[in-house]
C-alpha cells in the first residue's frame, strides 16, 4: 500500500510545484487519510520541500481500528504532550526545510489558524492549495473501489435482516439504532452517517432524523444508511409499504420516483455532463409536477466522505469519468403524507465493461411488508 | 424561553459594541444554537443593526426533534433549494442594514468563507469577534444544568444496566453499541460523544476506539459514556475488574486514580484557578511516579459541546466560576497491562450550597462484575 500513498502524493507535489509552492500543508482530515494511510485527530500532512512529514499534536490520540499511517512517511509528535497546533508546527518546519512558499487549504484552515501559521513563519508566503487534494480523490482505484462494494454488501445484509423482523410498532429511532448495530455485526468500522428511518408522513424526508414516531400498518417507510469500511463510506435508500398492500397513490409515487432513479442510473456513462445524469432524473419528477421541494443534489460522489465531488446538481459543472462511485438518489416527500426516496451508490463504468456497476443491490421492487 | 435567547443576544450585543462592530455573524453551530434556540445544518445567525435573523440554506435540512429557532427570530431561507452560504447571504444583509462593521467568529470561518463575505459586502469592515459567545456560554442556567442532570440520569442508568448483564466474551464494539442503544431507550437524544470501551490492555486508554476484543477473565474494563439531552452533553466514565477477585496491582492503581480524581472533585470551588484543579489531581498521579502518558487534560467544561472551556490543565489561564459543569477525568494506562479511568460530571457550587454537585451518580467502588 505504501506505493500507493507515495504515488498519490507524487500527483498533489506535480499540481503544487505547477502552482508555484514547493510545500503544501494539508489539513483536511479525508485528505490527510488519502495521501498519509492515516488521519489521527488533529493530525496534518506536510508535503515539504525536502521531507514529507505527518505531524500529530496529542501521542495519546486514537485511530480507527485498520488506519496505519504509511510507513515510507515520517511521524512527528509534537512535544509537550499536544499542546500546540499541527498545522503550526508544519508551517514552521517548512520554513526550515527551506521552503519560500507553503500551499494551504483555505478551505480548510479557518482565519485564525491561518494567521497562526503567518505569524510562526513570517517570511513564508501562504498560498492556496485549494482543492486540490479533493479533485485527485474523485477517480478511485480498484482498491478503492473494493472497499466501497464491501461497505455496500453489509449495508445490503444489514436492511435484508432487519426487513425480516417485525417492524409494526417500533420507533423510528430504535430501528435506526438496529441498522446501525446490524452494520458493525457486519464488519463495518461504523456507520457512513447518522442512519435515516423515516415513517408515515415523514417517509422520504432527505435526512429525516429519526424521530419516536412508531411504525403503523399503511405507513410508507423510507431508510438511508451506510458502512464505512476502511474508512470508505457507501449509502443506500429503500422506501416500503407497511401492511398486505399499498394504496393507490402509494404505488403511483413509488413508480415514479423508481422511473426517475433508474433514469439517473441510466445516464452514468463517462464522459456525460454531471447536470445531464441531475436532469434526467428530475425531469421525471418535473413532469410529473412535483417541482416544489426537491432536494438541491439528486446525488453524489462517495468515498472517504459521504458527500464528496461529483455533485450531480442543475448548477454542477464538469463530466463524470470512469471509476468515479456515485449515489442516485431522488425522492419525491408530500407535506403531511409521506414520500419516496430510492438510493443507490454505483461506480460510473464504460459501457464495453457492462455499464455503471451498482453496489447496493437490495431489491427496488415495491416490497409491502 | 424565548427570553432567555433575546437576554443572550443583548449580551453579545453589548460585548460586539463594545468591541466597536455594530453587527456581528455567528456561524459555529453550539453557538448558533446557543442564542437563537436552534441551529439547522449550515445555518447562521446574524446580529444586525436593526433586526436579528436566523439565516438557512437548505429548506429541506432537519433538526433534532426538540429544537425550534426562537419565535421571536425571523428565519431567513435562501433561495433556490439551498444554493448559497448564508455566511455570504448574512454579510450581503448585515449591509444592507447598513452596518459598517461587521464581528465575524475567525476561529470557525474558514479563510475561504471569509473572503466570500469580503467579496459580497466590500464596504463592510470584517473584525474578530473572538470567543465571545464560547465566554457566556461558560456559566450555565439552571435550565441548562436540568438538561445536564437529566442527560447524567439516563448515562447513570444505561450504564447500570450494562453491568447487570453478563459482560464476559463480548466485543468492545458490541458493549459500546448497547450502552448506546440504551441512551436512546432512556430518552437521550443520542450519544453525547462516540462511546469508549475499553478491555484488558486497552483499559484506560483515553479516548479509545472499542475494537473487536473479547472481555476476558481478569480484565480491567474502562467506559465512558455520556447523554446528549435537548443538546447538552454529559460524561461518566468507570473502570471495573472482570472476575471474582482482582489482583493486587489492580486494587492499587485504582486506589491511586481513584485519589487523584477526588483531590479533583474536592477542589473545585468557586474562585479556584482551573490549573490548580488540574494539578490537585496530577499531583497525585506524579507523586506515584506515574507521569509519562498522562493526557493534557485531566478535566473540562461540558454543556452544547462535550468539550468546552474552562479546560483543566497545567496551561489553563483563569478561575471557575458557580454553575460551570466540568469533568474530572484523570487516568493511568500502562502500555500493555491496561489502566484506570475515573471520570465524572460535577456542577460547580459554593460550599455554602453544598459544594460541587456530582450529576454522575454511579459508584466509584472497585466493582469485580
Amino acid at each position: 500500500m505504501s506505493e500507493v500513498y507515495a504515488a498519490r502524493r507524487t500527483r498533489l507535489r506535480e499540481c503544487c510545484n505547477a502552482g508555484g509552492s514547493a510545500a503544501a500543508l494539508i489539513s483536511r482530515p479525508a485528505n490527510v487519510r488519502y495521501l498519509a494511510g492515516a488521519a489521527p485527530r488533529g493530525a496534518v500532512l506536510l508535503l515539504g520541500k525536502t521531507e514529507d512529514l505527518l505531524v500529530c499534536s496529542d501521542p495519546t490520540a486514537d485511530r480507527p481500528g485498520q488506519e496505519r499511517p504509511d510507513e515510507a512517511l515520517r511521524v512527528q509528535t509534537l512535544p509537550g504532550a499536544g499542546g500546540g497546533d499541527p498545522a503550526v508546527a508544519a508551517a514552521d518546519l517548512a520554513a526550515g526545510q527551506g521552503a519560500d512558499s507553503l500551499a494551504v487549504e483555505e478551505h480548510h484552515l479557518t482565519v485564525a489558524r491561518h494567521r497562526a501559521l503567518g505569524s510562526v513563519a513570517p517570511r513564508l508566503r501562504l498560498a492556496n492549495l485549494g482543492s486540490a487534494v479533493e479533485q485527485l480523490r474523485v477517480v478511485k482505484d480498484e482498491e478503492e473501489i473494493s472497499c466501497l462494494r464491501i461497505g455496500a454488501e453489509i449495508a445490503d445484509q444489514a436492511l435484508g435482516e432487519l426487513l425480516e423482523s417485525i417492524l409494526v410498532g417500533r420507533t423510528e429511532r430504535h430501528l435506526a439504532l438496529e441498522l446501525e448495530r446490524r452494520l458493525v455485526d457486519h464488519g463495518a468500522d461504523g456507520p457512513a452517517f447518522p442512519t435515516s428511518v423515516a415513517t408515515g408522513p415523514n417517509a422520504g424526508r432527505p435526512g429525516h432524523r429519526p424521530t419516536d414516531r412508531r411504525l403503523e400498518e399503511g405507513d410508507f417507510l423510507s431508510v438511508c444508511l451506510g458502512a464505512t469500511y476502511r474508512g470508505y463510506r457507501c449509502e443506500i435508500g429503500r422506501t416500503f409499504v407497511i401492511g398486505t398492500a399499498p394504496a393507490d397513490w402509494q404505488i403511483e409515487l413509488y413508480d415514479l420516483v423508481f422511473a426517475a432513479q433508474r433514469a439517473g442510473r441510466e445516464s452514468l456513462v463517462p464522459g456525460a455532463a454531471c447536470r445531464d445524469v441531475d436532469r434526467a432524473a428530475r425531469q421525471v419528477l418535473d413532469s410529473a409536477g412535483y417541482t416544489e421541494g426537491l432536494t438541491v443534489l439528486t446525488g453524489h460522489g462517495v468515498g472517504l466522505e459521504i458527500d464528496e465531488d461529483p455533485q450531480l446538481s442543475p448548477a454542477a459543472m464538469g463530466k463524470l469519468d470512469a471509476c468515479v462511485p456515485v449515489t442516485v438518489e431522488p425522492g419525491v416527500h408530500l407535506p403531511g403524507r409521506g414520500g419516496v426516496r430510492i438510493d443507490d451508490t454505483l461506480v460510473v463504468r464504460p459501457e464495453a465493461d457492462g455499464g455503471p456497476e451498482l453496489l447496493t443491490i437490495t431489491t427496488k421492487e415495491l416490497l409491502a411488508l
